[in-house]
């Protein structure tokens, strides 16, 4: 029995709200006045406020203007409208780059930014990062204890990197602590000796500029780590200032899905409320509804997966549609309520938009919005935002309650990182990050809630585990995998599994390398790439036939039970699939890209041997429980055109007040949740 | 009766010429010799001189020669051929970029380039201007009073733009005076308030840098207008030389087409003469041979528009072929002679081309030529320009006459730079200049001449007037379209229609803005942006249906006649077009990208309305009127590769000098002109 | 007769062996050792060592570490293991570039590298061959009388180039060379008139930047041969260095097929022996295996031309697959051997392979090896190259035997660069490398070895000289041609024959230029470009016809026999192929690209003409002869998936070790090797 953990316990509801400018329309009062009405209309109860402010609060260097932004909050506050405050870094007011050229980012091919775009900062700049401290300072001691302050928010959307020399200087830092000062470790490590890269010191070492050194594994590796390390090193610097003088306030950061560049597991730790935004392409012309929203299911996911189990939040998301996809199609009606319930769903308290009021100028005059230019509340856009506010009162108990899966997908951003630079296979075809997607689509089907854990995680709350393509075993992580099946684990792995060490290192002796060939009890021969028209089968014993692509592996079994061999080429009759048990659980080997209909009939026959029984639901309908103390909710979701009968529920579904006794008949796009009394 | 322009009286015919290079055979007076043959054999009687001489004049700085030049002018003139004399701007010497390394410009990235290509020069720097006084001087006192002398051609294909520190200081002096030396003005007209863009000095203000700020539309805008500002202040530069030394001898410049970097309309104003070089993709294979020419006639109708209804210049086509398309095919028998034909049925008081002789080596060695390497008077490229100065002399009486256009198309470069900058809808459907040239190409189906003019030109000459995606109201505009429809005009409105003042700024208050909801009597309260594969259709209240493709507008009809409505979607049956009398005239709107049959139904719907009768031909043929006094001509092109036969036209064949009491006959690919005596 | 030429005396066999790194594995003995078992094993009797040993001999500036390698080679030498020594000129250390960044390149974009890569160096930079020189003559003191070491190997895979400063200056030395410092000369052929090009001092050229001069063919063309010649000098210096130390010690460096940037004939000139890599993408998903073998064929075929007949050597190949292509299939059992006996089929007198053993991180951790991380010696892998070694130990009788060809194929790199830099046709189309294969392959499928030559040749040796697009005439090759013709030679050109001179200056009066128009009794006026869906037809008396796809020249045939005329288009029923008789040979033109199937039909008229008949094969065998004295032997490659029988051979199957007596059957991918007995 999990207990609820409140976010907001000053609210005690879901957040229904979005990020608000005022700033843009100070001298429209009249505007300011009608957004109070507007929100209310909309059943808005928080909005974030001060995200691109520094130009207004410190219009000349140590110039200051808050008084508008008390008033602002006062007024929302008045109103019922609670206030999540950003520090204003995620953008620099021109005279700061002007003043301090440094706080602007060099690139990759060393060339130093102008200033400009949303302009992220550089993350080692000490001016920079005294700027921040002055303004963060004060905005924390002038609105730290105003009622209406439920959250910071530090900076915005945190991303990309930095080549200037400062970086450089903190990154050869960050090396010489690594690599215990000693040049040799760190070649060895980089296996420099190859193409006669050795360096004698560390003064040598650079990034990997594009006109520079890219062909090292490690190195390119670590950049990526350096980069996460400093980008987490500045967030702390800016949290370390709020909670000095708002220990209570907690602090979150916006992050954006499976974002390349930043280890998001290493952030999480310094942040007391996971948030992130949302915009997905739906009703596209390249996949179905319900594979749109699996996708974003999977990145909530990963999301809830950050906080350790706690409710997350939907920071923004778009009212209408967004003006940077190719094509920036309206959402049909029913699709803004149902991703709402959707991020609810999956364990989020929130449902929040950027933006409140389209601004009427640069870069984002496009951007979907709750009012319009248009300005009136008639529109289909602020009807549909203000249902769904409607319909977040109705669901306001599940705010605090927990969502359990059942399974887990090992995703980790170093074996992300070392297996987009690894120079071999296909660098078209290795689309690391879609395998994991299609591993959790997959689980989706087969109706098993799935978390995105790391391989050093502790597992033994998951009964089944999914690590594909774990190319690179960090530190420890094999002996986590040994100890999770021995304790009673099934582990699937795949083919490209345990290649190389933390440092990009083969394994010698075989892959997978670390002792898991004892494990999985075979290893790896070679690896064939197939090319785009090449197929090859995997057999199974009962004569069932899947299509794999891409990637096989020649494998040399040892000690394992073959499940499926190869029905094709030079090695048909070899084993593709295999199991082994070790201690109480097992451990199974995938040693292809094997279609995700074969995939999922492995994933059925390791469910069924777990004990574990799935709740598949018809095609394009989604299954989702949250759950706290004795109370059950479970959420289901028409992804389809056509209405949906669903039997077996019983309770009381709580967007309609309507008691439910078997069957629950879902409208097309529309959704159901009910308060279980099974 | 409007009444005959020539151009040029004193040579009192149309003008059969070319760019002509003898200074790359100063050593080869054989060659130069046989120069005066061929272009007598030939028909030329005017060529363009110098356009790439400033080496050859000015071999060093302050050295100069222009006795073989005036040897050459003589010569010519002696035997019946006027000059068409460049300033040498349009390359220059190395001498001058070794020395003064500020006439390079610095491209986008920030880095000067170096000396080469056709090395467009910097048109702020003061060293290049000295040094380009200075040569224009010397030309225009030297050659000013040759008799041969009717046309002084600046420069060779304005274009391009330079961001360099004395472009980047003139920006900002350009953007002081506009904002009144406010720079809050500037940040209110430009929203620089969104992520914190907020200036306090204009002295912060840079280009769009590839580097720098790319974010803010109205800086980016205002960046366009500069540099066609710049660049149009460099030509008056030039102009204002030539006018003070030789008042009498008119001044152009050759344009390009549409070309997207420069306000032709701008620099137009400045010129005594519009002229333009044309290189068609004839025969390819993605269309057929009529739409390439209707495209070729939509640039003709573009250059005629900007002259205000004089003859204009076609100053470059290729005889043969050219060596820059991607794929150089020839011209086949004919279409030489009818695109000859076409432009002086569009207005060209001139053929002429690039080049007279193929120089023997660099990069244009292969650019067709009237007399190739082979150096023949036999080939079929020679006899087909022969052809062609026969049928010129055939047409002279045709000079000075001029085009009426019943109907104009809105085409204005403010609005082509702010839809292509605006971050929305889908970046590569957008398509504003095809659209504009598929409207044109329906018009031409329906027999309706079209002239291409600007959203504030007094539009009351023309009973119809079509407005593709009047994204951006200018000033006025708004004022300017409702009063054109009081007046009796019809005005044909699409989707996307004043979304954007001048600043691209959004209209509060419901698009279309600045009022204009009022004379269309409704409002668009969102735009869709379709996937490729995504359709919807257009239904008429006859039954008649079109399809939607791209952008689709959901409108709020609210004083307006229904003409057609959704099919599909969830905006099924709302309003897709309507229309709205006002005044004498009627206001159309078209909210969705409709197919050009749909289109054309509209337009003609429309045309009767207005009561004006078009004159459609057979597929494939092309047909055009040049009138003065009492006299009209009546073009016919046969674009296909078969017979055909026209009737209802009386008078007589110029090009045979045959009477036609009622039908002619086209030859494949074949033209007939016919000085009519209805 | 021809006589045997050994490569390598001391070893007296064909070569076995690749790549070996051990300076990776310093610290570990027992893998050090373990190699030696395994080579063997394998039967390898030969290394290459020291490609990229640099910073392990030279980890700080003159401090010089050989004693390890003093060991591996006394090792492999007391095992039977021969050296192939490398200088380490191929990568640099970083405190070097540190040191010296004068040795790092600058890029087109005129920015200087940053250590990293594979690092090539300067070719110009004197601080870098000072270096070079002493880490050169060390290696050369203390290896060059090692029993063990059989051949230098100069520095790996030159290429790229260079726009640093000191480049730049020897550009211009060499220009001033070229040009007998007459400015004026430049200009001329150069045509730098057009454009205003022309240069007063040669202190203003600059190579090609990507910001500077790209239009003036004379330049580009010249900067590209500059480049060659002065990689060449680098090698050049690196040999003599070597030479003055080690005269009798052979040297070569390895080629790169067809490499586009360096004109490998001229550096064949300095080598003692041709070397190269060879990385075919077997078994591909665009083209058939026999198709994929016939290119690996014609690069064999330009490296034993670049010997004058010599036997050359294969000097890395892949075992299993390598890295770095778009899909790195693995090669199917079978391939690796049929490979290797391809190569010597061709003339190469050794199989060597990168790499002996992978290395355990950095850039080719996954590159092909024979010792796998694995570290096993029962890998499919390792029993193939084991099989491969006693092959080769089988054929060790053909090891110095050569190969004729009855036909030659013009290839030359002046005339390469030149098409490629062609500013005319179409850029996509012009497929200049493409189309010399595809008339090697025909050759081959008619059963004729072929040669690829120089146009400046002694051609009288071959029968029948194929020119496909020869575009540039260098100084003699005209006369060459002509005079090859009148000595009974079969000479078929084609379209784009004889355009331009050495300087890319187009020949005047006609092409094909330099009087070729007399060879072939005819002149080209025009040559036409067809978009990719457009066709012709060439037809030939006998009523054959044939496609024409993307060029097509209009001859005008002044004396020559017309054997096919166009079928379409409006130059249909003129001419398309002709023949010329002159003195004992015949001159063919073949004026369009037409399809291989017709260009066949005319090289059997040629065959049949000049008495010459070819053996071919079934379909997807290959086959070759190489000869010494009195023997001959024969090598048959099935490169099908299915057995292929062939008569009428006679003698000793040197694999198997059988009598042949007339049938031979070669299994699926196998092949035989007959010494002649006939």
């Amino acid at each position: 029995m999990t207990e609820r953990t409140q976010l907001f316990p000053k609210v005690g509801a879901l957040l229904h709200g979005g990020d608000y400018n005022p700033e843009q329309w100070l001298d429209r009062p009249d505007i300011l006045k009608e957004d109070i009405r507007l929100m209310k209309k909309a059943h808005i109860n928080t909005v974030t406020l001060g995200v691109f402010s520094w130009a207004v609060y410190e219009p000349q260097e140590d110039e200051f203007h808050f008084d508008w932004l008390e008033q602002i909050m006062d007024r929302l506050y008045e109103n019922g409208i609670y206030t999540v405050l950003a520090t204003p870094t995620g953008a620099r007011p021109a005279w700061l780059d002007e003043k301090y050229p440094d706080a602007m980012r060099v690139n990759r091919d060393g060339v130093r930014n102008r200033h400009g775009l949303r302009h992220n900062h550089c993350m080692s700049s000490e001016n920079f990062r005294r700027r921040v401290e002055i303004i963060d300072r004060k905005l924390a001691k002038r609105f730290g204890k105003h009622p209406g302050l439920i959250l910071w928010h530090i900076s915005n959307e945190l991303g990309g990197e930095c080549y200037c020399p400062a970086c450089q200087e903190r990154f050869r830092n960050y090396l010489r602590a690594k690599f215990d000062n000693d040049i040799e470790k760190l070649n060895h490590a980089w296996w420099t000796t190859f193409w006669s890269h050795r360096f004698t010191s560390f003064d040598q070492i650079e990034p990997p500029f594009s006109n520079g050194e890219g062909s090292i594994g490690g190195l390119n590796l670590e950049w990526r780590r350096f980069n996460s390390w400093n980008m987490t090193d500045y967030m702390k610097f800016e949290i370390n200032i709020l909670k000095e003088l708002t220990p209570d306030i907690p602090v979150t950061t916006n992050f954006m899905k499976m974002y390349g560049m930043l280890d998001y597991r290493q952030m999480a730790k310094e942040l007391d409320v996971i948030s992130w935004d949302s915009y997905p392409r739906f009703q596209n012309d390249y996949e179905s509804l319900w594979d749109t929203f699996a996708e974003n299911a999977f990145d909530h996911a990963l999301m809830r997966s950050l906080t350790g189990g706690k409710p997350f939040m939907l920071m923004e998301s778009a009212p209408g549609l967004v003006n940077w996809h190719p094509f920036n199609k309206l959402k049909r009606p029913g699709i803004h309520s149902l991703a709402g319930i959707q991020a609810v769903s999956c364990g989020s308290d929130t449902v929040q938009y950027f933006q409140w009021r389209k601004g009427r100028g640069s870069f984002e005059q496009y951007h979907g919005a709750v009012v319009d230019h248009l300005g009136r509340d008639d529109t289909r856009i602020f009807q549909e935002v203000t249902q769904m506010g409607e319909e977040l009162e109705k669901l306001r108990e599940v705010a605090g309650t927990n969502v359990e899966a059942k399974a887990a997908l090992l995703f980790d951003w170093d074996n992300r990182w070392a297996i987009f630079d690894m120079a071999g296979l296909s660098k078209e075809k290795k689309q690391y990050e879609q395998t994991c997607l299609l591993q959790y689509k997959s689980f989706q089907k087969l109706g098993i809630e799935m978390d995105i854990v790391s391989m050093c995680d502790d597992l033994s709350r998951y009964p089944v585990v999914v690590a594909p393509m774990l190319y690179l075993l960090k530190p420890g992580a094999a002996e986590n995998l040994r100890n999770y099946v021995r304790g009673g684990g099934q582990l699937i792995a795949t083919y490209l599994t345990g290649y190389v060490d933390e440092n990009t290192l083969c394994w010698l002796g075989g892959f997978p390398g670390d002792s898991l060939t004892e494990l999985f009890g075979l290893y790896s021969e070679e690896i064939d790439t197939l090319y785009p028209s090449d197929r090859n089968r995997a057999v199974f014993a009962d004569g069932a036939e899947f299509e794999i692509r891409d990637f096989a592996e020649i494998l040399k079994v040892q000690d394992a039970e073959v499940l499926a061999s190869y029905g094709e080429d030079f090695y048909a009759g070899t084993p593709v699939v295999t199991r082994r048990k070790e201690g109480q659980g097992t451990a199974w080997y995938v040693g292809a890209r094997i279609s995700q209909e074969g995939m999922e009939k492995i994933y059925r026959i390791c469910l069924k041997e777990a004990g574990i029984a799935g709740r598949p639901m018809p095609e394009g309908v989604e299954c989702r429980v949250r759950k706290a103390g004795e109370e059950t909710y479970v959420f289901y979701l028409n992804e389809t055109e056509q209405a949906v009968s669903i039997s077996g529920e019983k309770g009381t579904e709580l967007l309609t007040g309507r008691t439910v006794t078997d069957q629950i008949t879902l409208k097309p796009l529309g959704a159901a949740v009910i308060r279980r009394s099974i």
